[in-house]
């Protein structure tokens, strides 16, 4: 089967065996918001065609090419959910040649009746739920970090953090960005912005020492960006953290899985960094159990 | 005397009787980043010459114009400090035919080592210590909004939440603000914003729920401003009041400390009211410890 995990502004396709092995893969800059006039299976055919003329019939669609914004909606599945709530929920779009298939996002509603939403995490988790066995606390680091409570081998709830995103706007748009260079992130730096984040101050009062703490010499501009990204990610890690600590199966790209594992552990948990395979591991296992035509 | 409080945007002056009633005022889009080629002293002439020609010879001003990209660096006074101390500590700046004066800022440094700062607001505080009394905790909201504790009358230390600008950078700058019409403040929404801060989930969690809200019809274009801005000012005032509630003396423009109050009282805390000419107060008040030498 081809299994594709295609989102905003990224197109990753698989090529699977019955298995669940990546026999091929390509990846495009043809997210959702790349393509023009709706034209979702003309791009499908133009990135898979020669796998589907060599014998696929199978496709399987998750991320936000299901969302109102792309080819059709699938609708959101309450959780809880695993492979096989999922598979039983995903939704058909017409394709001429083969079979194809879009995965729905998850929902989960708060204690205070706040929704909440993923669409492509879940499929992502299905991925390593082999991996984290009946129980565990996965965490997907990113723009809008989702933090999932996997329990009987599904998903059983799930919280977002909007810590990347307020990372950038708080960058760019606040005077804390003023005294900010660019540059790799500087190990020390982000562990001072954790160990600031294990105090127990609120982030908006923590959020001003970046500006003083540059004022008074006590925090260089190559290092200041990289003690707000500590201050984040070490604040979002001790709220989202259960008591108790435990591990944590993070899953994501390998430079942002690092500092989060860098958090995970100055909390006193353990930290797993699984691969961004994990979305192919995810569709293949959803595929086995989905209701194929063909 | 003249009083002025000279900030990074904009220029008040009072003329005050020596007890300290404002006979005369004058406010004018005049900050310092408005001053070009640090003109401050020609600027200063223009704005209140007619009241120097009318006998007036002691000039005091507090603000941003005596940080470093002022008229001259007032280096901040650190804490406790109430008037006597600051008129202490005042800094003279050459101007002919009246004696001018700089009121320092304060600063204070928390128990891990990272520093604070105020500059203007400790005059507006020491415009309100009578009134206050001994013991009190005063609030002067804003895009850095300043937390103080009273002591013996004196400004004993003081906390900044960064909240004003993070609403600017959030609603500016991220997907939240894609869904958020611009109109007056909608109480009922605001309320709902301080409702969900009393929720013990984190602050980064409770920013997806703006999205969520919106996305599952729960919150209309036209009030997602105003539970944005319920739910960073219900998160400081909760962060910021010391256990057991009590008073809190509001400090600032009227419409701000009215959601402020609101979210004070809904923490079980009373709030007061304190009107914008607070700084002419501390003014006068610290001009009556300043060591004038006409």
């Amino acid at each position: 089967m081809i299994g594709v995990d295609w989102g905003t502004s990224s197109f990753r396709a698989f090529r699977l065996t019955p298995g669940g092995i990546v026999r091929d893969r390509r990846a495009a800059p043809r997210g959702i918001l790349a393509i023009e006039g709706g034209h979702f299976a003309e791009e499908l055919l133009r990135q898979t065609g020669d796998w589907i003329a060599d014998g696929e019939t199978r496709i399987l669609l998750a991320g936000m090419i299901g969302s109102r914004q792309g080819w059709q909606e699938a609708p959101y599945l309450a959780c809880p959910a695993g492979a096989p709530e999922i598979a039983a929920a995903l939704v058909p779009v017409p394709f001429d040649g083969a079979d194809v298939l879009l995965v729905p996002g998850l929902t989960h509603t708060d204690a205070d009746g706040t929704p909440e939403v993923m669409r492509g995490e879940e499929t992502q988790l299905v991925g390593v739920l082999a991996e984290i066995g009946a129980e565990g606390i996965a965490c997907l680091p990113g723009s809008h970090s989702k933090w999932a409570r996997i329990e009987a081998g599904r998903i059983e709830s799930f919280s977002t953090y909007l810590s990347g995103e307020a990372f950038a706007a708080l960058r760019g748009h606040t005077i804390l960005g003023r005294m900010m260079k660019d540059g790799p992130t500087d190990p020390a730096a982000f562990d001072r912005g954790l160990a600031r984040a294990e105090n127990p101050g609120h982030l908006l009062h923590h959020l001003f020492g970046v500006r003083t703490l540059g004022l008074f010499g006590k925090l260089a501009e190559t290092e200041s960006a990289s003690y707000l990204s500590g201050l984040l990610i070490g604040h979002e890690v001790r709220a989202a953290l259960p008591p108790g600590g435990g591990a944590v199966h993070l899953i994501g790209s390998a430079p942002l899985c690092a500092l989060y594992a860098r958090a995970v552990e100055a909390s006193g948990a353990v930290a797993f960094i699984h691969d961004e395979d994990a979305a192919a591991r995810g569709l293949a296992r959803i595929g086995k159990d989905a209701p194929w035509s063909i």
